[in-house]
């Protein structure tokens, strides 16, 4: 326990070979995870049904678990702490608008060992996986908690518009409190099944300034990628028109969401699985994975990355099947095929913009800082670009003979999106 | 032109008869409200379908009509004019969501006259309905028109959770400015069609305190009685079982979202209408009224008194039939055969509230003031047990053979609900 080596911002590893977080033992961590959503959780079903209103999201639970137990809690092996649940009644209203049941939460969190990953990013934060594949729990900084809380409203009000999106789904926020220390998680959907194996992955932005990942990171068994690491590495991902129309309108109406938060150097997470790759070699969708359970889709509704880019109904379930594992059917250039992957990640570090936020929407309305302004529709359209033509590719029709791909018009529909807003920016008043 | 009578606080008669707000006359007015919608709805239609961002609540679209016409609008009889729009895209959105298509509120709007009713409260506002019964025009005040705006997002967070609701939906928000005169208009669901013969109307509020119709209000073809008057005509309207519950739960969910809006003197319009009274005498529903059209149920999706109040999914289609013109089927107590049309109104002249409205949401949960706190409370419980105890009743079941209604038990629901939000208040913290 004397000697520990960096690892990230906030992540480190003692000398016992298991990580620690601000001076907590990661078994610490994820026994205090599962008895703190244990409790609030069970705590929520004595609750009656209600509709959610405004003031929800603001509300803040909090228990004290002690080791030795309490009335409300149960004994433990962990130094005592305390458990706060971030607007209670709004998540759980939004974890029953993915078709996620009370029980079903608690059995995947808390019944089942959480499996650590080792950290996808640089961020230094931890990661959980639930081991039926639903949920990822993360250790999220001061600020992200605080930009997320006031983000609530309003990222609900969109999904709940339009459920099928690729931006996370975020099904609660908590923070254990210990020793002084306070860590605060959130739990969200899993982009990535452990039981099919991933050929590459990606983190992209859009950009190329310095997007290859470090020597240290093509180490790895299963490295994260960049942006010019995908251009060296594929000539594009080729779909049929509807999929791929429909990919393009998913991450259009996404980025111009987080363009309306101001919110920028968000990523795309991609996955590729090459189907044709030896099937032999285990990691192939539908057969066992490691711990012997045969695997299933994800039950969570929307969840997979078929669900979250089907535009009609209930069309998607169809579609999330042991074969694909809810992967979306794809080409290389060499005709291998593929599934893939994806989702839009880390989108609360803009916590810069926090400020604005905290005084009213109206503030973004008026705002008159041109970099505020400007910036997030900048990032959103270089984004945009680069994935509708050098990431994603509409397969040529077979009578058209040649290898195009049509660039979906983003200027266009983004001009009578976002531009249409800051345009009326100018005109707008306040009621005289 | 020259003398002009009060009545009420914007509304004169002028001596020709004709009714002027504000120094404009109506039908001025009236000309100026079908110029305008026509021109800001058929001006999004050239806007391409998004999805709604936080930020569309508080736009405003301006556009000036001179008499002589311009490029963009016609020429009119009327003086100059510029006509604003409130929140466009969001209210776009929200007429969609009511099942409203743009033809057809043009169409209702502008297509036919609108309908001048007499004023049915003492607020001086001026009333129009259009001719096929669907939507109501109502003059508001400066300060009603901010408190809408202000109100905007989150009440239609609890739209969108629960479209069957008795509250007032609201369909549109403008503000026609002429000759330095500022009127502001809002578009809402008609509760009361004119093709059934109302035998009784009330405005109910669950107080008892000066709660008489007034000599002039009584001398009416039609009054609008009050809570005391109820009380001295009816004992009580009887409803199945599962029609009253449906009831009480729509008014508790409704009651709970304006307690968390701090809304009180909100009150129940309902109106009454004897189904065995004299056939022959007209008023029937589904027979023809006065311009010799045939009567059709409202269009608008959960716009009668039986949608607004039944639960589950689909099944209220089948309820408004040419026999019920969407009222809800009831009996008096001498089991005289009722329909019952009513809605929630007056919500918007809590205008004293604003100035915690306008700081941030956050400000209703820390707000240590016990009256504001607590009125609006005491108002809805008030307001519910009247409704519940007094208005509407249950049928006795046959086999118990005894009238006793069983008041819907309020208070449990409510200290579920909203109590504990308070009860939460105490224990709610900023994150630290």
């Amino acid at each position: 326990m004397s000697t520990t080596t960096e690892n990230g911002v906030g992540g480190y590893r003692n000398t016992s070979g298991e990580k620690t977080y601000k001076k907590t033992t990661s078994s610490a961590l994820k026994g205090a995870i599962q008895l703190g959503i244990g409790y609030t959780v069970g705590n929520l079903t004595s609750k009656p049904d209600r509709d959610v209103l405004m003031q929800d999201f603001y509300v803040v639970e909090s228990v004290f678990l002690p080791s030795e137990g309490s009335n409300l809690t149960p004994a433990h092996h962990y130094p005592d702490f305390r458990f706060k649940t971030y607007a209670p009644l709004a998540f759980r209203y939004f974890r029953e608008l993915f078709g996620i049941k009370p029980d079903d939460y608690l059995y995947s969190i808390c019944n089942e060992p959480l499996i650590e990953l080792s950290n996808p990013g640089a961020s230094g934060s931890l990661f959980y996986l639930t081991s039926d594949d639903e949920f990822i729990i993360k250790t999220v900084q001061h600020k992200e908690a605080e930009f997320l809380q006031k983000l609530l409203p309003g990222y609900y009000m969109n999904l709940n518009q339009n459920p099928r999106t690729l931006l996370p789904k975020f099904y609660g926020l908590y923070c254990i409190q210990s020793g002084g220390v306070n860590i605060r998680l959130v739990v969200m959907n899993n982009v990535l099944p452990r039981s099919v194996k991933m050929n590459y992955k990606y983190d992209l932005k859009g950009s190329t300034y310095k997007r290859r990942a470090s020597r240290k990171e093509r180490e790895k068994a299963c490295p994260v990628y960049k942006d010019l690491d995908f251009q060296d590495m594929h000539e594009g991902l080729y779909f049929d028109a509807d999929t791929y129309n429909a990919l393009m309108k998913t991450l259009q109406r996404d980025c111009l969401v987080l363009e309306s938060f101001k919110i920028m150097d968000y990523s795309l997470l991609l996955a590729v699985h090459v189907l044709d790759q030896s099937p032999k070699e285990g990691g192939e969708p539908g057969q066992a994975v490691g711990d012997g359970k045969r695997p299933v889709a994800q039950r969570v509704l929307y969840s997979t990355a078929m669900e979250s880019i089907q535009g009609d109904g209930k069309a998607a379930e169809a579609h999330t099947t042991d074969d694909t594992m809810g992967g979306i059917p794809a080409k290389s250039h060499k005709e291998e095929k593929l599934l893939i992957f994806l989702g839009i990640i880390d989108i609360l570090q803009s916590y810069r913009f926090i400020k604005k936020l905290e005084h009213s929407w109206k503030a973004l309305v008026y705002d008159g800082d041109s970099v505020s302004v400007h910036r997030p529709g900048f990032y959103a359209n270089r984004f945009l670009k680069f994935m509708s033509t050098s990431v994603f590719r509409k397969t040529p029709s077979k009578s058209a003979g040649f290898c195009s791909s049509v660039p979906y018009d983003r200027d266009t529909f983004m001009t009578q999106a976002v531009t249409h807003a800051s345009h009326w920016d100018r005109k707008t008043s306040v009621m005289v």
